[in-house]
């Protein structure tokens, strides 16, 4: 049941322009180290990367035999190209260009000179000694790349019906599963990094292969249940350096300290858990495994519920790039890594499939309009990893402890995961919207649109609406099916309220685990209208959440907002929030491509003179202050961005 | 003119009777390994540290072909034997110890034989390569042990008028100087941790050998002009691996980005820093150079102004164990290394020999009796390393962003810089009771005690306290000179007033910088009563320093307080202390040794569920709640501590 969402969002059609208009173009620049970009060490994303260059395209000609050379970058340098390839497979599918596909189809050809006989695809140890390969997998990311490609290869093979695409994606596949299993003589193991689970179960559904569905089990299964694979691998090891004492790290770090089915909470390496997750919810769906579901709810809970920050961004420490412990959330020192809240909304998407229930879609919209569209300037040239709640740039210059939180985007260098994630994630933003479950047609994500879902007969759904600056949503169905359905309309958890009217008239459905549900007759047309009521809130942490008591974070509609220095000057915590100032929020066109800010009356306390301590209590005046949504800070140059703002208490 | 302080203090003879009975003894058997520690690796202070065992006299033994084998341990490890003999010096210098002092003729006579013929003394380079000795001094610490081992050399020198100790000390300092210097084919470079320069002056007060002096000049005014030196050293070394790497560091971590006399700001490793500092302000004294006091004033305000804890702690980042920038005090990701802290109040006692400014003195009291203290349990078997204002047990297990912050103090271990330091400084707090000034004698701490200054006959000076736990200081002069002396009795800043009586009349002294001079004609006898207002006093940090806003630390006294768990519960940061909270001090002689606490009523916020946030605002409460002293806690086991309590503002 193929959907094919045309977005129409005023919102998201500028993203998915610059996707399209500057992404992929920048990006195949890259790859083929024709951006011309100079990259001096101070902008490097993080130093001791090898990034002066990319060498991507280069890696797969010189594997290809099509030219001389080495190997140059990460083990997972291969992947750049695979995000790229996938990107472009999701364009396509909105909108064919002959010369991006040609592109495509030249990269493909290219792969496919770059795999070996029996299906291995791996630029790194096709170059640097195929002897080595599956022997250090703690960092090799062999398998990760192999997932990208083939996560890749369905999406291209979906867009264009391309066939070759799906041939070497089911040659590399199956030399995995020829290497990789419980049977004896294959390798007991499975990769440092998830991923190629994800692309294992996206080619099962393609293909019906129940083989890709069995060996992603496999790999899940096994994970964590002889946590000294990776240390063992590493002691046998004299290949090429791949990350060579990674296998040092706890055994968390790779979601390794015991089996999947026994996790309770999220450990680790916060994008790999994620990816894990959304690999383990789809073998959930794919299997109807009430276990492993139950697995996947334990983990859900303990990441959006216990360790999550209010943005929808994860991992607490940049060391690890982290998960920490329940309610460990600092504000200026985590890491919340652009890709960690893509693959939360990945993992939410997949927990939709199983499960109707709003929370899924709503921490998925939480995570996408906050953490991860935060990861990209409004131009779509620069980018954050580390995705903070509270920076100040004279830290990150010169506190080694916040070195990592940058105030400003740097712009999409040599080597990159987060951006190409972030392309993908919007070019195929039409995958986001819909769920069908069973007869249901869940809405879970508000944005101008329309599509025409085959099932038995066509079923068209088109949503008319300013989201997510307006707060109503025209939904209109023509059923042209043999049967009814039934669309259930998300009530968003941070609406005051709301009115539904069926072609015009009031109606009183009942909510179900946050959907409404509204019956559409077949060969029926019908008109939703939801009008949502939608005010500023103030959030509190829980009081467990140290960094965050006493403070307030602001939200309106699926936003959460912050304060910028250029709107409100330095020392952003000097500002509290008295806790019945009233707060307008106001639309404002001409800033920030259009946002709607809040603006109120607050308190700012100021030292009497520089010294440090003093048994004076700071002087408080009255301040006007100004938020914007989160996800457009750090457009303005370099300033201080704060989230949570002290309360006032009196 | 040497001076003798016969303390009496009850609550300093405590902790240097602990010094006494159990910290050099302790120490004696760890250099030795026959303490009988079996160190568990999650109890190590911090992992990769070779701590197994100390293997320190061991090292001297092989250096001196007494025993075969080879070097274990850091390039920095003889520092520990040569602490250990300062500690001793100080402790028979308070009271001889025959056993003991055999231990340390024993000890001295061990370095005289591990030392080289040309006086070079370091038992790394003499048992692994001396012909790499002064090629790697970024972090070959040669210069460091040595003058380590000179600081020792000399406290044992004026504690006994050993003479052979001196010789050892002139011999080794005497190779320095042969092979450093601005002459051609000498080295034009300098040791990366700061402490020969310390060494040599004292070396030079006690023999007046104006060659140290000219060293230690040299060593100061080099560094920084050639920032490349360690670099350049490093490239050509092919050594034993002395801290192979640590040439990497930024400039900033060795002061070695500019010429001291050039440095406005504290930069760097904060220990290495105050050495630095404390042997500039020993030359700036023994020089009378204003320039080089104006450095260290400039140095002095950047750090105790704008970069110390309220404790006294210093070092705001783990990271290179560093100063970071102004104002930039995060309370619980920190350094605030006991050393730090013990370094500080080194130089602020060379600051007093040159200006008698109070200000150098409030800042010695308060880091001795918050931060230096608090290194140390009241076991006085027990040391922390780093000094956290803030600290959640949880946290520190879990969170790799704060797992060198310890809830709890580990014990005494293989390898250990902070307790021995700690031993030193106590055995020798005799030296920082007075300054003596031209004809002044300052009163700089009140520590009850006896001593008689020989200044062209005897000026007994006798302090009848009780303090820190008293308000009121009696203070006896006998002068018997032959000239007027004027005692300068220290007005605390953190006093509410004062009252002074001369032989019972109320005297109405002009304050000078802090201090209130009495006049004592020459063969006389005054008493002098100090009693001192003191309340329970609010802090607030400078609007500046955005961890703090909106909170208050609770001090009286020297004392700086804290919360801990045991006391007031969990989620410390839950408390709010409204502004107008009456609090109560109140003696409490059973608990922790006996302090005074400060109880008061609070509230407590709580989230009504454990949802992670809400539009719900947490709910408060009122609380009794309890403040100990900062030193004094984790004495009662692993637990939660906060000292910036939020405050709540109606």
């Amino acid at each position: 049941m193929a959907t094919k969402v045309q977005i129409t969002s005023k919102f998201w059609t500028r993203y998915r322009q610059l996707v399209r208009t500057e992404m992929i173009p920048y990006q195949w620049k890259v790859l083929n180290d024709i951006a011309g970009i100079t990259i001096e060490k101070e902008r490097l994303n993080d130093e001791g990367i090898p990034s002066e260059k990319s060498h991507a395209i280069e890696n797969f000609k010189i594997a290809a035999k099509r030219a001389k050379g080495t190997h140059y970058g990460w083990t997972f340098q291969d992947s750049d190209v695979y995000k790229w390839l996938e990107a472009v497979a999701y364009s396509l599918r909105e909108k064919m260009d002959p010369q991006l596909n040609d592109k495509a189809l030249e990269v493909i050809d290219l792969i496919a000179d770059a795999q070996e006989d029996d299906g291995y695809l791996d630029t790194f140890y096709s170059i640097l000694g195929i002897e080595h390969r599956y022997q250090s997998l703690a960092g090799s990311h062999e398998l990760y790349c192999m997932g990208h490609f083939i996560e890749a290869a369905v999406a291209y093979f979906e867009a264009t019906e391309n066939e070759k695409v799906l041939t070497v994606a089911k040659k590399a596949a199956d030399n995995v599963d020829a290497n990789f299993g419980s049977e004896e003589g294959k390798i007991h193991g499975y990769d440092g990094h998830e991923e190629i689970e994800i692309g294992l179960l996206r080619l099962y559904h393609v293909t019906g292969e129940e083989r890709y569905l069995n060996l992603a089990k496999y790999f899940l299964m096994e994970r964590g249940k002889h946590p000294d694979f990776f240390r063992e691998q590493a002691a046998k090891y004299n290949g090429p350096d791949a990350l060579k004492g990674i296998e040092k790290s706890p055994d968390t770090y790779f979601q390794n300290h015991k089996p999947i089915l026994e996790q309770d909470t999220a450990e680790g390496h916060a994008v790999r858990v994620v990816y894990m997750c959304t690999a383990l919810a789809d073998l959930a769906y794919s299997t109807g495994d009430k276990e492993l579901y139950a697995a996947c709810v334990r983990l859900w809970d303990d990441i959006t519920k216990r360790r999550m920050y209010i943005t929808g961004g994860i991992g607490s420490t940049v060391i690890g790039e982290s998960f920490t412990l329940d309610y460990d959330l600092p504000n200026d020192t985590m890491y919340c890594e652009t890709c960690a809240a893509i693959g939360l909304i990945f993992f939410a998407k997949q927990m939709l499939k199983i499960e109707a229930k709003a929370e899924y879609a709503e921490v998925m919209e939480r995570a996408l309009y906050n953490c991860a569209l935060a990861g990209m300037a409004l131009d779509g040239k620069h980018f954050f990893y580390v995705n903070p709640l509270q920076v100040d740039p004279k830290k990150s210059k010169k506190d080694p402890t916040k070195s990592h939180v940058k105030p400003v985007r740097p712009s999409w260098l040599g080597c990159a995961c987060c951006p190409p994630n972030l392309a993908r994630l919007i070019a195929s933003l039409d995958d986001y919207v819909y769920t069908i479950n069973g007869d249901s047609i869940l809405i879970n994500q508000y944005i101008a649109s329309s599509t025409a879902i085959e099932d038995a007969g066509t079923i068209k759904v088109e949503q008319i609406t300013d989201y997510p600056w307006d707060d109503s949503v025209s939904i209109r169905i023509e059923n042209n099916c043999d049967h009814d359905k039934k669309i259930g309309v998300r009530i968003p958890g941070w609406a005051d309220g709301y009115r539904l009217t069926v072609n015009g008239k009031e109606e009183d459905a009942i909510l179900s685990e946050g959907y409404a549900y509204i019956d559409v007759a077949r060969k029926s047309k019908v008109i939703i209208d939801l009008y949502l009521e939608v005010s500023i809130k103030r959030y509190y942490a829980n009081t467990a959440v140290s960094e965050d008591v006493g403070k307030v974070a602001i939200g309106r509609g699926p936003f959460i907002y912050c304060l910028e220095g250029v709107d409100n000057g330095e020392y952003l915590n000097s500002i509290s929030l008295p806790k019945d100032a009233k707060l307008t929020y106001k639309w404002t066109g001409d800033l920030l491509n259009g946002v709607g800010v809040i603006e109120g009356k607050a308190k700012r306390a100021a030292s009497r003179d520089t010294s440090l301590y003093s048994t004076i209590r700071p002087d408080t005046s009255d301040v006007d202050i100004k938020f914007i949504p989160y996800y457009a800070w750090a457009n303005r140059g370099e300033n201080e961005m704060q989230v949570w703002v002290r309360e006032w208490e009196a």
